[in-house]
């Protein structure tokens, strides 16, 4: 015998979980069909060359790969962009450019398993390639003010920033070319460590650190000349207004970095101040994410939401309410002989468009099967004896008021 | 530069797939979902101990496994069944028994790919723990009618056996219990190698093989002495006649075995007569299947669709049909001017209930953004320009019929 475990960092979810879940996975998908962005899937398992070398150092650590049987080196995705970007170049001719898409799937991180932090989690993607306009960061930018809003949540911060502006900022403050990624991913650790560990440590590359830190950290960086002249925070913050996005949901952030190797203009980080565990979803443009795969140039923007943490987000927030119950009507099983009348009967509930569950054990006692439905939150029992049958009549408890009455089949009517 | 490509025996689903999938996927869903099954989700990855050792020799070898970055020892799943048994065992306080459960998600195998035979593939999931009658069987042949006749499939069978029943059939014809496996596995193998090689097989453990195979090959098993008297057969036949499923759906077959170790009583396995590739569904009851994670039993019984083989049966008898578009209107950038207004158009258009997708390269002309609306099959175009503007109109193209009119905002209707 086998004691029954779970690999650390991941989770088995239940039937209330599953419900939530499905729920936020039918709001985001529904708001990035509506906006028409096209569905794609990618394989789970690809060749590990594909995967590697395109997430910096840690990444790469991160990413599970090991030998399969036919002795090829193969891993499990990381996110879902790399493989996206390797199907794109793969099917250009087919999906036409420019091509706008959305894939919602898993991912894998052999990370440290925290809280909000899984080995094994979802992101909802969605991305637009073949188009430079800034019209698409503003879109993505209401497709996350449009989720989120949808999804209930009153205070949250679309920020962003643009790695234009980050590369002026750190010549500004006389940061060698050559230094310029690992300034940016030592930024990236603000949150973390606090700004007297960052200025620490941009010291030996930056003489000017502690004045980096204040420029980035001033309170209103739409003052700055750096930024008024930056045609992409520029166009960004027109469209987004065109698309009625908020003022107070959107927050232009010159310490945010985003660590990703890959990103070379506007990045984006969803925040929810009352849930500190980090961001809910982040994203950014990807001038040229397919070039290890092609010579033809295609630049990329999408955003991503981290589906765990909304749930938990969600859920700290209180924000989930009558999503709930899937079973409306519980039938229970008189005895073995009321069988054929009870089947008979759920065919007729089932054409009022109820959904029900038939009790599938005869011989367990009424008292028994009311303490099912009760535990599993069924709203309603049906009790269907010899009396009723030969009546027409059912006996409908509503357990959540505790009443019950006989009624005629024809006349039942629940809500 | 990585000459991008998949491993063999996984695939991209580009946009018209993953939309015909969706609707697959949500018939399934909302079938089993209206019986009253509550959704389950388990992890990808488990420790290899918990997966290997169920599925038989063959099973083992074609489960993929390997060592993580903290030496453990894991594995892919290789179905949902033996994942599900696992977390039941660790929730049963919490599921409560009898349960009902489904689960949809991916599983890998690695096996030789072939058409219909993919290395990574979606299983549909439906189960009951915790009931022994019959109903639970009838209860997923009932399921498994109204899944394939929503999908429109008209000539299909769900042919059952009894495991009891095979081995009473066994024992009548003499072969030892120590035998009686192997000859399940040989018998299983009938639809592939013919009866003639099945016979071969059979005799050296079998003096009257040919007997065997001409009684479990008989017109109307349903005539045998054996079959009349079979408890589980009967019962699952009255049961499924009060759940109404037609006759013609129905097929006894003696000669199906399943290979599976872990079956012990009803199995199904769901044939489509015009798609020769494979069964595209099958199941059983597994009584201990349980027993590697606990010493309580618990009895079950489930049905899973092979998701893909649906799909390509569907695909090769033509039954998707208008499901396909998700984008009504591809609304077109006049020019750069004009995007305030057509993103507030967008945004009127969205508020009607039309699923819109903006253009989003103000550059490119006209007639490549009507080409990529056609390409895209997106019905209806909309052009938006400095004169409709001014006088609140739109002129609205209808690619199918090829005609265009110029029309109010307000009286914009299509369907």
């Amino acid at each position: 015998m086998i004691k029954p475990k779970l690999l650390k960092g991941t989770k088995d979810y239940l039937p209330l979980e599953v419900s939530r879940r499905e729920h936020i996975f039918s709001v985001i998908k529904s708001i990035y069909k509506k906006y028409g962005y096209e569905g794609i899937e990618t394989p789970v398992i690809e060749y590990a060359e594909t995967l590697l070398g395109k997430y910096g150092e840690e990444g790469e650590k991160l990413t599970y790969n090991f030998k399969d049987h036919g002795d090829r080196h193969i891993a499990l995705r990381y996110d879902l962009t790399v493989p996206f970007a390797r199907c794109f170049v793969m099917n250009v001719h087919e999906l036409g450019i420019p091509f706008k898409k959305y894939q919602i799937g898993r991912v894998w991180r052999a990370d440290k398993p925290q809280k909000a932090r899984l080995r094994e989690f979802y992101q909802c993607d969605v991305d637009i390639i073949g188009s430079e306009s800034l019209v698409s960061e503003a879109e993505l930018g209401a497709i996350a003010y449009e989720v989120l809003s949808t999804l209930k949540f009153k205070n949250f911060h679309i920020r962003y920033n643009s790695r234009t502006l980050i590369n002026q900022i750190l010549q500004k403050f006389e940061i060698a070319e050559e230094n310029k990624v690992k300034a940016i991913q030592t930024i990236d650790k603000l949150d973390k460590i606090g700004p007297e560990k960052v200025i620490e440590l941009l010291e030996p590359i930056c003489n000017k650190a502690g004045d980096l830190m204040e420029y980035i950290r001033t309170e209103d960086p739409n003052s700055l000349e750096l930024v008024q002249e930056n045609p992409e925070i520029q166009e960004f913050q027109k469209y987004s207004q065109m698309y009625k996005v908020p003022d107070k949901h959107l927050k232009l952030d010159l310490t945010l970095a985003r660590g990703l190797d890959y990103y070379t203009g506007i990045v984006f980080e969803f925040e929810i101040p009352e849930f500190p565990a980090g961001s809910i979803g982040s994203g950014g443009r990807y001038a040229n994410l397919a070039s290890t795969f092609t010579k033809e140039n295609y630049s990329g923007v999408g955003i991503s939401f981290g589906f765990e943490r909304v749930y938990l987000a969600m859920e700290e927030l209180n924000l989930f309410d009558e999503i709930d119950i899937n079973t409306q009507i519980l039938l229970t099983l008189f005895d073995e002989n009321s069988i054929k009348d009870t089947i008979e009967l759920r065919k007729i509930l089932l054409d009022k468009g109820y959904s029900v569950e038939l009790y599938l054990k005869p011989k367990d006692k009424l008292s028994k099967q009311l303490k099912y439905a009760d535990k599993k939150g069924i709203p309603y029992v049906i009790i269907y004896g010899p009396d009723e049958i030969s009546q027409g009549l059912v006996t409908l408890k509503d357990l959540k008021k505790g009443t019950q009455k006989q009624i005629k089949i024809n006349d039942l009517e629940i809500t």
